[in-house]
């Protein structure tokens, strides 16, 4: 374990050996998407037994966790017309016809999400070394946009139920850091291997609790997470991207004695790594406890807002 | 074809003809999603040949095409913190992490979507025969929320790109007509066959008018689209749902002499189809022209907002 | 006291009693704002003696009282363009100039407000017997929206500070009930005069209790506030509008078994009366009770967002 | 007229003129307001003669001149609730209440405002000389955010109707600069000063043009306005703040070859200048031309939301 007096020693050091700057040229704008390609998504394809589909998002409403941390609110959802008005006939359509409609005011990553290239920086530094003051102003990231990630995020996807295989009841206490033997012993119990291009769903069972205790501090408070030492785990199983059924993807409290978010400093501007957090897991993951098999297809696409360091997205895992 | 005089007898016809009420209980919220199931979608995947993937969005920005209709405008993104702001300290974090978010404001149709079943009403009724103003309230959609929509939407895509086809330079000027002769034409020129279960992608070449133009009135004005008369082809190919590359799914000027969106009207809460507008079919077109296979796998997963009548969706087809 | 089990029949009771539906004809928008005339306007700018000007306003910001009820948040405020790019001339303006701006979401009622006519209904109906359905619809209020509250609500301010005259160290308890006696022990305290036209303001001390202990459940929580037996004194004293230190005007729990603010439901709907909420009054207060004159010039003019039901309001008061 | 060539160097040289950093110490954040003491305002209400109110507000709402520009749009007000559910009993309050409630998403400059202190820089420099980016941050105006604005701009008004006095029919066409000697003569034409601490309302009759014709290009195009040469007679003046009927106060195309918004680049971080924009100043300008007298009582009042760097505000004049 890094000096837990040290996090800024310990991510300069992490960010040396892991770094993934440079490694698909200075244009680069996916990172560790790179490793996913069209042979890795046939092969992915070629999982799909019974046909069966999953959602791992979150719902999306006013009933979530955030309480304002950032500014950060849950959805606001609200109507621009409904059926009652058109059933008063308040609207003014000819021939019967009537609609609904609707607005929604909403954090980009207030649920189920995917943390872009531009959410994270490291000493003004972002992903491939840039200028992070260049990448991501007020109009957003004009660089690394989740836009870029509209179409390649799709393939393998491979669930790891740490929470099932490491924990009580299915759950990690909060706190629990998990590291890279606790992932490989779970990827060994389910008879998965992880591998090059792969996207990780590490469920911790958090979200199984929030949804039987209430909230509470989820969004932002303590959770089992990854630990800080399982960057180089992160980085040498070449996986393209790694979502969580937590609110921050790493431990919390972290494991320095003054820190936030120390692994998503390395993870994100030195590694590339696409992130996700808010997953739900928990209807796959007792399927595929059930069926024994943890890898499926699984399509991860945000939604493109330019210039976006961060954006909603309903991830379908196909058995 | 219908007499132009009379929209409202057209559609009672048509909706009387091609009415699936009762069809999957009272209950039932999914409408002609039905019709996916784990056989069609497991045979989907088998499709997958070459692993390429193409996203079907159109971006998300304020350059798109609303000019506030109905309130309706283009997602305004804005920043909650930047780059910019890291880079010069502003922001209190430890260690040197800096961290860029965002929000966004937006009506759920302002650029590529699902419309929900309880988008459209005719005559005060929902689709399944429900009362409009029982199922959507200022609350949103009480009863078929785009929530439900959340898993199901994956399985066989089918591109007819009836513009190549049909149409010159391959774009349909505005006002055509899409009839299901024009459908089946296209599909057999394609060598592909439209059944139970699909989602159907109909190219317009609209969208290429609008990037090549300007948006002009692409949102709400005149524009080739499905002609009414197609809502039989709708209903007996028994497709799961369709979408097209133009704001509003059906021709425009509609053809009666007064009317709004009349094929709506019999389609969502009739036949209970799930309608995709605004969809950027473009490069899978021209990828599909060039192998000249136009079936694939397709992942369309809507951002489930609970209550929504529409919602933003990023598809995602795999060659 | 009426009785504690039948909220319905003293809300009965007290709006056949109190209306004041027709007074000032069918088509009336203003209801008790009709007091307010340019003589009490005048008279009232008369009162000005030392010029200075006091905002009542509590602030708008994140740091808000509101917790999600009925979708109520406080305003996120975030920037379009700052001074951190300018500086950094990332901006593209010529000659050195940079610029910041600006974008709020907010519910119309977060924060210092008044209620519009069209806030509250009374089974069904709004101010001036008018049938709810057809003044409210998702459009907004289309008969008395806001927007004619646009110029008339300045003139005759009088605080009346309950908290200060009736409570302990300048605070009524939650769940104190203020009565028309406690009013009027107040004013006479103050030695002022409460009359047709004028625009009161109760001071609680809630909102200093909030300051000083936190937010709690100031808004939607228990409270002192008007008693349901100041109807009458609402509706006799001919007063043009009165605003409170409180999230609910009325006192919390309600005096009825089961109820929801049903002083709101005799006198918005029935007295026509303009109610503002959430203001902050406590260094007027202070200053009040130091010089001992507690009548002053007021203007408390809302933003005229077209068919709304509620606004934000600065209001400022000139002594 | 300053050389058409070299904006920068007019800037620079009226900068130095008539800067006021320091004027009211170093930690200053209120500019001009300044000029508004206890007396002014005093002597202001001692204005009122016939108790008429004036709201110099436009309307907000959808109907408004916002086309995207800088990702300014037009309110968008939507409803939480509505009557139409309150009449069908959808609300599921008890004893017969209902409610309506609302939310809006607008720019804080998209209709009648004033702009902050922190809405526009010179190279880098906010008002009293602060460096612009520890100033306007993410985070909004740390240091002079409209919430100072809050209770101070309040006495006396003047208006200066140059579109009737200086121009044909009531209006100035588009691209007329309004010069010190057309304030001048117009003042005088008026029978009215102007000076300390006065809050100066300029009509030019755009407003009642794009009325007339629509609104075009009102927001950012061609507009008569304030001439970059007013720099010298805003200073001198000692006006608290200037308002005018048109989106950009100052004369456009502007008086430079090249230029954006030169004189704001002087007025409001050199001279601290409080500045209104989209005022609908034709109701009052047609009492003050019956009755003759062009001074009054003016309350002011930004909304005061924390950090922001522009506000809406109804302003009120009471005659």
């Amino acid at each position: 374990m890094p000096d837990r007096t040290d996090p800024e020693g310990a991510i300069a050091e992490a960010a040396e050996k892991y770094s993934n700057w440079g490694r698909w040229g200075s244009g680069d704008v996916l990172g560790t998407v790179n490793f996913i390609d069209a042979d890795t998504r046939r092969a992915a394809a070629a999982l799909v037994r019974t046909g069966e589909s999953f959602s791992l998002a979150q719902s999306f409403d006013m009933n979530g966790p955030q309480k304002g941390w950032r500014r950060r609110t849950n959805p606001v959802h609200t109507m621009l017309d409904t059926g009652v008005d058109a059933a008063l006939g308040n609207q003014g359509f000819p021939h019967g016809i009537g609609g609904a409609d609707d607005v929604v005011s909403m954090p980009l990553q207030c649920s189920t999400q995917w943390d872009g290239l531009g959410h994270i920086f490291d000493h003004g530094r972002a992903w491939n070394g840039r200028d992070a003051a260049k990448v991501v102003t007020s109009e957003g990231d004009l660089v690394t946009g989740i836009e870029h990630m509209a179409a390649p995020v799709t393939g393998r996807g491979v669930l790891l139920d740490v929470g099932r295989v490491v924990g009580e009841d299915g759950e990690l206490p909060d706190g629990f850091a998990i590291t890279a033997e606790h992932l490989k012993a779970t990827a060994e119990a389910h008879g998965v291997r992880v591998g090059r291009g792969d996207i990780v769903c590490v469920r911790t069972g958090r979200l199984a609790r929030a949804r039987r205790e209430g909230w509470g501090d989820y969004a932002g408070g303590p959770a089992p997470g990854l630990s800080f030492t399982t960057a180089g785990w992160l980085h040498g199983t070449e996986i393209a991207a790694i979502a969580t059924d937590t609110w921050g993807f790493e431990v919390r409290p972290n494991e320095f004695d003054d820190a936030f978010q120390p692994l998503h400093q390395v993870a994100i501007p030195h590694i590339g790594l696409l992130i996700g957090e808010m997953w739900d897991l928990d209807a796959l993951a007792e399927r595929c406890a059930a069926d024994g098999v943890h890898a499926f297809f699984l399509t991860a696409a945000p939604i493109p807002f330019t210039g976006a360091v961060g954006s909603p997205v309903n991830p379908i895992a196909v058995k």
